[in-house]
């Protein structure tokens, strides 16, 4: 039986989602060893987004094949027992056959977390980029709205496989909560730190560095060299990704 | 001169607040061996509270005495200069002769963040304490009501000297968003443990297991037996120390 699951986790201690080679602390590894667990044998599991190391996630969606004859609630309690605290499965439920929690995804929602206040905060650290000069929020915004719709990312990323750099933004918005900038984009898909990598940018606009027109002159060079320096992974946050 | 600072920790790695012998990690410790760098020479600080192993602050207040010649706010930067990540000064000020943070303060505020869904989240699991039986937050604030005012606490903890266990709390009050339920207590002082044992307490009423009734008897039995099971520490921040 198909079953489809969303993971939170805090990447903190992984080297990203995807597998590597053996003893590489991943969040696909262990999901995958609670699997093996359970089932007796090996179960490959598929996930929506490749998360990188030390990025965290609240929504991360998963589909694996496994015979399973009791309550699905206990699947999910037996799942959570053998996985590591950091890791916990959200909830489960039966799959179509054949779903795909990459290849079936309408769009992938992430956020990112500056702390913006002049002295770093030990109980946001880990979850937060600590950014001590004042940021403008209202000019970070106008910049992110340029992002909106498609177009060609790759000043800010680079393409997983293919050559494709192309993709389609819904939303770009930083909201101000106290000293916390959260920014939320959702996209059909993202290129390899394209968030981390427009949060990089970003930054540079709200603290001056950057006007406006620089940062939409950066996107339309579609050229990896314009971008600002990446911003660091413990601020992202993987929090839903949405199906048709 | 005199200072006074306020200190802001995440606990996860320390054995407290309080000093212990040498080779035990405290934030004391960590706070004393930072100034001594700067000084040159040992520096003693005393704190408005006590945190226990794995309780956080965000708002302790210290006081310390130091020749420093400079700008006050290349004080707070080499301070911060020389602590761990995972403590921060979060501003420094000239304090009279004299002051104590403990002796002059006219109150303490905590928070404590139960985490309560069935399914724990990694991402809220270092500061909160999860537990998935629903709550009833109306009745636990009925019973938290109760305890405002004047009275003896000893159902609830130990005097961390004399016998004395009286206490005049100010407040006692549970706010729910989402999941998450913050019980925002404020008192003159507070005996060992007696947030974290009130917590334990004021969740069996939550969960039904308790009558706001059996929890007011309790109280006024004034007898540690009496109590429930102690909440864990890592959902305890000391966020503010109150002086006339």
């Amino acid at each position: 039986m198909r079953f489809r699951a969303t993971v939170a986790y805090d990447g903190t201690s992984y080297q990203g989602w995807q597998r590597q080679r053996e003893g590489v602390p991943t969040v696909q590894a262990a999901v995958e060893q609670a699997l093996r667990t359970i089932a007796n044998r090996p179960v490959g599991v598929q996930a929506a987004g490749r998360t990188d190391s030390g990025v965290h996630a609240t929504g991360q969606v998963i589909a694996f094949d496994l015979a399973w004859r009791h309550e699905i609630n206990n699947l999910q309690r037996a799942i959570n027992a053998n996985l590591p605290l950091d890791v916990a499965v959200e909830d489960v439920a039966v799959a179509p056959v054949g779903f795909h929690p990459r290849f079936d995804a309408h769009s992938r929602t992430y956020e990112y977390v500056i702390d913006n206040r002049p002295v770093r905060h030990p109980l946001h650290s880990r979850y937060a980029w600590h950014v001590a000069r004042p940021l403008d929020v209202d000019r970070m915004n106008r910049a992110a709205e340029l992002l909106v719709g498609s177009h060609d990312f790759a000043t800010f990323g680079q393409p997983p496989q293919g050559t494709v750099t192309v993709r389609r933004l819904y939303r770009a918005q930083w909201a101000q909560q106290g000293s916390r900038l959260r920014f939320t984009i959702e996209a059909n898909a993202f290129l390899f730190r394209m968030v981390r990598s427009l949060v990089g940018s970003l930054r540079l606009v709200g603290d001056g560095r950057w006007t406006v027109d620089a940062f939409s002159a950066a996107l339309a060079a579609a050229d990896r060299t314009y971008a600002g320096k990446t911003a660091p992974p413990q601020g992202l946050t993987l929090v839903a990704v949405r199906y048709e």
